[in-house]
């Protein structure tokens, strides 16, 4: 093409070229709406000039000790103002922002320490005791410590070198910080919560953050001034970049340091909350909360939910509420959501049972994925769109992570054949959505039959009598696997095996209905998964 | 940085990079919204199924015919679905998507289509005279000729080798385009409308299209599914990236062949339109129409407007209206508008005459514009935020064009020091948001002080009887210059020089008044603009 007029004198220049970055939404909203309410904690208020001046004060003070580009800083906090002012100090120096899990246990901190490389770890009063258990369990350089001394936790105890408010103090709140030299340089590090081995850690780039924060808003119709609450960790896939995407739309970040019904009502009712994302859990949590604290809820607060699939039941409880559910879908790969139900007008015709199965469906693409399809991973051919082949999903595109740091072999699996492979077993319906079946290691496999566990999950959600359900194999000597229902009912209420096993045979193919029924709590992870390792475990032992 | 971990084994790959194409937004919703209306144009009407696969028969015709990348295909056409679909068709395979203006005479087109190097020429019936004559001035090699056969525009000649319909019936509308190999290859080329010498062809990138089309959406709050009326022309930089971002958002698109008040009132009651851009004059136009059009109009149309600053008691008649005007700003080289008087709500609480002061101001940067600031060119300082420090408007990111195609000096130029410089005077007032004062040349030194230009138009807009004015410099032997005011007046109104005058003096220091007033129609520049060196000419022939 050496004679392109088109590719001749028309090179990239700092004029016409410039690394995205999500650190563009806070210099440009704190320019033009400074006095914006920014952030809300109990009683603290934050202006965006305040903000922006708060992240500059402390990316200043990390660049005075030192941290600049590629440097790991690690925060184990939960939602409270410094984790979000460390979304963005961190990257004005060059580093790379690592939020801990609050829940992990003290080996898996440490390791993830370790294998980070934090030179610096920013840790809440509450979690000092975890942390100083973790940097007793390292060896090697440890990371400096720094303790939030937070307010709506004064029983925190001090385990670092200086509390957060005066290490921000030591800052200059004009400090210049660089943008990244290039939009590919590592913004955050991610470790999953890998059931087995040890977790690997997933790697963001500034630009894969700036168009997910962007998409956020585009596909789930965020408009400008948002009032964000954050039941979401922030430490779970940066909450979906939502620190970036709320700023960027100029809206008030609402802080919540632990999610219960209780808060978050109050919230909605005293800030004017419109937006907030929560695990089905946390949905679970809000329909069944108290009569109550419902009085007088406004309608129209919109709630966009992932992780585990949701079951319809609940979708449609919370719409019967008055909330406004969108439902994603993502994996820490792919910055948290990048996969959306989108809605059409003329669903909204349908009864409230079929929009809420219509609402289900993880759905198409975000507008800035590039590609998302389910696979046969073998021959990497699409399955067919008919609603009943299962395959593998995958995803290309700019949102999806640079790779997992330090284990070049985990990276190359995932990218095989120029796809990244989610691991999640989903079919593909005529209209082009898809809908998750299973983790590939959750489904069961009976008499030669895939079962699919949500399938049996979201039929159990809707009897009447249960809270929580999941379904998990557990080895027969007859079919090889069978379903083994575990089940925790609504406060005071009593069920028998026999009545959940009917049910199911009202609303499923038998092959697929539970054989075993156990009432129980359920084990979850730290971000609120329910714990099938465990429970097959259990299944196991039966 | 060779020991920085997160440069190591994290590179780029197929499933996590992407180039950025607007051709994405195309593929997404006629996936997503196969049976969405996606244009209307009289009786024609077209889903997005409908419309990729028209764009995708286009482009595969295209192919046949040989074009590939970097072969300009260019378009003279109004608004009609022809120019719409080559704004997906023509990058589809590589090209580069030349939109003529229909209003430039024959030689600038021939020069334009020499320069560009146009292979394909698609031209609409009515303006097959003007195509007819630019191909005969043309030496070398003369472009493949498409003729649009409108049934809008039936008496339009045939002077191609083909109809646009038979073309595109040869194509195959499941024709496997390809995404482009980088993201900053050539997408199109716009050429200036330069009031003195040849025009300078503006070149776009595939990325700068894609971040300007989404900005749109997000900077001016477009939701999902805009019914949007075409009154700017496709050709006036891609219209401003709007058949992008309209199809991004999932919208429809209203063509129109020609902009007059009564087309655009009856759009908007019979398709329920919700957005349209239009330069000052268009609103001008709409305020100034007779009542009974205005009959029945529905509130909360939005409209964004550019191009000359509009003056604040045009928009104030908007608003009273009941149209929600916004205020952008850009040039050819920046993809059309990437500035926007961002709203603040608590100037809702200001008076009519005051908001309507603020949102004539040119304001911040659009949020994937990187950064715009006032400087003195010499020094390449920031003019001090006082609302009265003239400097040059300069912009930097990643909306700002490649550079002039096959002009390397005024690339040069135009980006030295590495910022585009806009050849717009403005201030910077203290809350950041900027008020264009002159274009460079149109400014007044009247006894060693400068006069905008625009500040004293904006005040005779505010006379009762003034439609249109145009204010310019005058030679005058005491002062150097004075300026000179050209009236067009209401239709059947009269008015004298001296009420004009005293008018100006009521509201202005006077040494800005005007000396002269000069009753006439005012010249305009094919794209609406007022031609102000016509105007000194004039001027200076008194």
């Amino acid at each position: 093409m050496a004679d392109n007029p088109f590719e001749q004198n028309l090179d990239r220049n700092p004029a016409n070229f410039q690394p995205l970055s999500p650190l563009s939404f806070i210099e440009r909203t704190a320019a033009v709406y400074p006095d914006h309410l920014a952030v809300i904690h109990g009683a603290f208020r934050a202006t965006y000039a305040e903000l922006y001046a708060r992240a500059r004060r402390l990316a200043s003070a990390l660049a005075k000790r030192g941290i600049g580009v590629g440097d790991t800083v690690a925060v184990l906090a939960p939602n409270v103002p410094a984790i979000l002012e460390a979304h963005f100090a961190v990257p004005m120096v060059g580093g790379v922002l690592n939020a801990l899990n609050i829940r992990l246990d003290a080996k898996t901190i440490a390791f993830i320490l370790g294998h980070g490389e934090a030179k610096v770890l920013i840790v809440d009063g509450e979690f000092a005791g975890l942390a100083k258990a973790a940097l007793a369990e390292m060896g090697g350089d440890k990371p400096y410590v720094i303790d939030i001394d937070d307010p709506l936790y004064p029983e925190g105890e001090r385990i670092g070198a200086i509390t957060y408010a005066e290490f921000v103090a030591g800052g200059d709140p004009d400090f210049a910080w660089t943008w990244p030299a290039d939009e590919w340089q590592a913004l955050a590090l991610n470790y999953t919560s890998g059931t087995t081995g040890n977790p690997k850690g997933v790697v963001y780039s500034h630009r894969g953050a700036y168009l997910n924060s962007i998409s956020n808003a585009l596909d789930w119709g965020m408009g400008q001034h948002p009032v964000y609450l954050w039941t979401l960790p922030m430490f779970h896939c940066n909450g979906w970049c939502f620190p970036w995407t709320v700023t960027s739309m100029v809206g008030t970040h609402v802080c919540l340091r632990r999610v219960e019904a209780k808060a978050v009502y109050e919230a909605i009712a005293e800030h004017g909350v419109t937006h907030f994302n929560g695990a089905p859990i946390v949905l679970n949590m809000l329909v069944n909360a108290p009569a109550e604290l419902k009085v007088g809820l406004k309608a129209g607060v919109e709630v966009a939910t992932a992780g585990a699939a949701p079951p319809a039941a609940v979708i449609g409880a919370m719409e019967t509420l008055g909330f406004k559910v969108s439902h994603v879908y993502g994996l820490t790969e792919t910055y948290g959501p990048a996969v959306v139900c989108a809605w059409h007008r003329d669903w909204d015709k349908q009864d409230a049972a079929e929009r809420a199965r219509l609402r289900a469906r993880q759905g198409v693409r975000y507008r800035m994925l590039e590609a998302l399809t389910v696979m046969d991973p073998k021959t990497m051919a699409q399955v067919p769109a008919d609603g009943e082949t299962m395959g593998e999903i995958m995803f290309r595109g700019n949102v999806v992570m640079k790779g997992y740091l330090k284990n070049p072999k985990a990276t190359t699996e995932a990218f095989a054949k120029g796809w990244f492979h989610s691991g999640d077993l989903a079919v593909l319906h005529p209209d082009g959505y898809i809908e998750i079946r299973d983790r590939s290691k959750d489904i069961i496999i009976s008499g030669g039959e895939n079962i699919s566990t949500i399938e049996v999950e979201s039929v159990l959600y809707r009897h009447p009598k249960v809270l929580e359900a999941a379904v998990v194999a557990r080895p027969d000597a007859t079919w090889g696997e069978t379903p083994c229902a575990f089940v925790t009912l609504k406060p005071n209420i009593q069920a028998t095996t026999d009545e959940i096993i009917a049910f199911c045979r009202d609303h499923l193919a038998h092959y697929k209905c539970p054989r075993t029924v156990v009432f129980s709590d359920l084990p979850k992870t730290s971000t609120g998964k329910i714990q099938k390792y465990a429970l097959r475990d259990k299944a196991k032992a039966l």
